[in-house]
């Protein structure tokens, strides 16, 4: 079956209007390309006559057209008091060479006289010769009608003629625009199925905000109201709460509402084009995002594990793999020996159910579990932690001693962190010293450089991530603590962690379980 | 007017199912006050059978009830097999002695007999048996049907009987779960709407996960339909996707939908509450989360930002500070002035809108805001930060130098560490030296010995809880950290904060002003 319904991306213009998000021009026509691979049907890109930078993003794919999506340029309606044809941005914007031009105009009586400051009937004007001057020169043009639904609750009347003005001059499309986003899905359906009716053989579209959290809610009522093409930014990025998100909308439409927006091929690369506009907008990817997140499928807890494994459809909405991500099982403080099992699995360790070796694990995992222990983010420690359990572990270097020394005097913004350490690796010794934004940051940098001439590939070792947890709060300063470092060297990533009422040392077991699992890496690949 | 629809909070056990969440002790009995001043109508505290922390939460609330919630506890049906009166977890259940128990029964069909591996009739009994067990014994009893409309819609037959034996068993609300969180909203409101025909007389409440990104909307359609309570948690932290996000639910309940379900100076308490939560639960906040988030309010520059000036409605969907947010002006930030006014005059400090003074605070507030401090849980450094800005400041003590050494040897358990301190006060020099469970354990131990001599009234002094979180998560072992110290003295209780890329040196700004705000408060009670 074909799907009747577009999706329509503004991730490069309404999206990088979120807070904190600003794209290259790199950024931008790599996302542009990566969209287009994705099937996703109209790209806005961005307002051609505003900055070089959008001006070279349009040229770039005049020399290199988009395989499947059609490349859309976004603009105002002309200025009042100049001709369509001597407005400079209506102009810039068939310099784009783009085949979609799409067109916003006021439909709220109060933006119009107070913001444009002009009269009603021009405003009428603005958006009807706008709309005629291009869609005499492009093929097809889509008009965003700003405000739509809360001005057509004010003034159904005007509203209804900005419309007919967009529709006269030839746009192709009315997008109805809940721009300040706090309008309730029955009011969206109920403003869609009005205008469906009374424009036969207009598409109309769907633009929403997430003000109210109801973005994706106001999306789909649009469409089961009639709307056929989608307005919405990769991961809802936008201003304020950001834009109705497109990739929950996609899975939804295609997995709950039979409209295949996207083929099941496309729909599998859902969670790595989420990550990677993650990753160019800078901004840390949100672990619960519905269907792509890296928590979306984790399962906590004994029994319900077990009964996940035996019938996956009854414990989650959809299959992971569908949407291109992957089924997690949590290794908590509900653990059970299938949680051990199916994790052991995972790392090739093949344990019998009920052996001796299994309930070793489990009984390890149980006892440091209730030392504050906690493997969820911590993969890496868990591996360590089976093969140790299973007797295969191997020492990599024997600590003979480290001091970590901070050290501040009147009048200085912070401490000095020194830290010396002394190590063994097949009977010899180094013993390095450095220093570091504080303690672990100076232990981190010593154990380093000890290692590093024993174990060169250290060197493309990095950490990524550092986060401390009080595990027992509300005993002070001498509470425990658990530190959860993570690693990469380029190509992987695991996490390691360690538990201690010292800092000092939790951060220590975790640093050094993340040079262990590195190792043990280079071992299984006869790197050494 | 008042609400019908009652509020319904499982932040405490279903949110802390979330992914990286684990609440202390004293983080539950916190959050369960803060809810209970915000007005939430029950708040559900944990599974009083499954551990010692849950057991201890519901004893601190026999010995100092809530004032306004119901508090709930939470448990599955009886086990297979045992009469309800022998079942451990229903009898730790009524060992909670909270007003409302929760129970959680199979819907599905297949959960039943591949899940519990008993008969569909021996599921009915379950539910009916332990929820007239319990309804006999506490003032209310809500049945959480599990998995609710993935069973209906496949044996709706079934699923009825499972209501029925519920209803017959003294169950006051039937809350309808959708577990998978994978329904559409038409969905959930036929299901709802069918059950509040099918039960006059019992309250219909509805459950919601956001798998499908619609959590918030399923919640208001089933109140549409008829559901007149609502589960969810504080900023939609949960499993997977997370729960329904009941602050959103409040304010779309309250401001869209003539459902005022908290009073208009509780609804002002939902961004500090939202804050909290994700303080204690150590997870970044949502800059971008509806209503509540730093960027909701967020005014990009230009023609709009003067437009928002002057008719804020047609730019918002809602007033900021009716959920106690506030407007921002990304280019000229006018944003804080009236908090910063509102928190002196809390402190005693009368300051006058537009002087100096204020504008001088406002500044420093924003100058450490941008390098990572928040005064969120750290009343106490606010208050001496305003002190500070309007040069009332006292110096109780110098710095001369403090020196910290962890030192550990091949075979120890973990370092020793130890702490010396040099301060100066009315030029009288104290040097103390004291071991410690970790470098700042031992720092706090030396400092308070060398103050004791001068004041003796910090020996009443006590560190509560101790928290760290990296602010620029990502950058490894040198990234920055807050420290948040919370400090009693039997009698009051304060929070401070310090900042800093070394964690020993934003501990100790923490301890600092821990201290300086204990002996404040002994000046203003003249006690020196």
């Amino acid at each position: 079956m074909n799907s009747v319904v577009r999706l329509y991306d503004t991730t490069l213009r309404d999206g990088a209007q979120s807070e904190d998000v600003s794209f290259s021009l790199e950024d931008k026509i790599r996302i542009a390309r990566v969209l287009d691979e994705l099937g996703i049907h109209y790209i806005e890109g961005g307002y051609p006559g505003s900055n070089p930078r959008d001006a070279g993003f349009f040229d770039a794919f005049r020399k290199d057209p988009l395989k499947r999506a059609r490349l859309t340029a976004f603009g105002m309606t002309r200025r009042a008091g100049i001709a369509a044809d001597k407005d400079e941005n209506l102009r810039a914007l068939l310099s784009a060479s783009t085949p979609v031009i799409t067109v916003v105009g006021k439909s709220w009586d109060f933006h119009v006289t107070e913001a444009l400051r002009i009269s009603l009937d021009e405003n009428i004007d603005l958006i009807g010769s706008s709309i005629r001057y291009l869609a005499e020169r492009v093929d097809e043009v889509v008009y965003d009608a700003e405000h739509y639904f809360d001005a057509w609750k004010r003034n159904p009347e005007y509203t209804a003629r900005t419309l007919r003005a967009a529709v006269d001059g030839g746009a192709k499309v009315l997008a109805l625009c809940d721009t300040n986003g706090g309008t309730m899905p029955w009011e969206i359906a109920e403003g869609v199925a009005e205008v469906v009716k009374a424009f036969p053989g207009v598409e109309v579209g769907i633009h929403c905000h997430n003000d109210a959290e109801l973005a994706v809610a106001n999306s789909l009522a649009a469409v089961r109201a009639g709307a056929v093409h989608v307005q919405g930014t990769i991961n809802g990025i936008g201003e304020r709460c950001g834009n109705a998100n497109l990739v929950s909308i996609a899975a939804d439409l295609a997995l709950k509402m039979e409209q295949p927006v996207l083929t099941a091929d496309e729909m599998r690369k859902l969670t790595s084009v989420s990550k990677l506009v993650y990753e160019l907008a800078n901004l840390q990817p949100s672990k619960r995002q519905p269907y792509v997140g890296q928590s979306a499928f984790a399962h906590k807890g004994g029994m319900h594990v077990s009964a996940v494994q035996r019938a996956t459809f009854t414990y989650e909405h959809v299959a992971p793999e569908v949407v291109g991500n992957q089924r997690r099982v949590l290794v908590s403080d509900l653990a059970g020996r299938s949680n051990v099992l199916f994790k052991a699995k995972e790392f090739g360790l093949e344990l019998e159910a009920g052996s001796p070796q299994a309930a070793a694990i489990l009984d390890r995992v149980k006892d440091l579990e209730s030392q504050g222990y906690q493997y969820e983010g911590a993969d890496g420690s868990f591996e360590l932690l089976m093969k140790r359990a299973l007797g295969q572990h191997k020492t990599f270097f024997k600590l003979i001693g480290f001091r970590v020394i901070d050290e501040k005097r009147a009048g200085d913004q912070a401490p000095i962190s020194e830290a010396s350490v002394q190590i063994e690796v097949d009977g010899q010794v180094a013993h390095t010293v450095a220093l570091g934004d504080g303690p672990v940051n100076a232990l981190d940098t010593a154990l380093r450089k000890a290692l590093l001439r024993f174990y060169p590939e250290l060197a493309g070792v990095e950490l990524l991530d550092y986060k401390v947890r009080v595990v027992n709060s509300g005993k002070g300063t001498d509470a425990k603590v658990r530190v959860l470092v993570e690693s990469g060297d380029g190509e992987d990533k695991w996490g390691t962690v360690g538990v201690s009422e010292n800092i000092i040392e939790a951060s220590w077991q975790a640093l050094v379980d993340s040079i262990d699992y590195r190792l043990y890496k280079s071992e299984r690949r006869g790197e050494r």
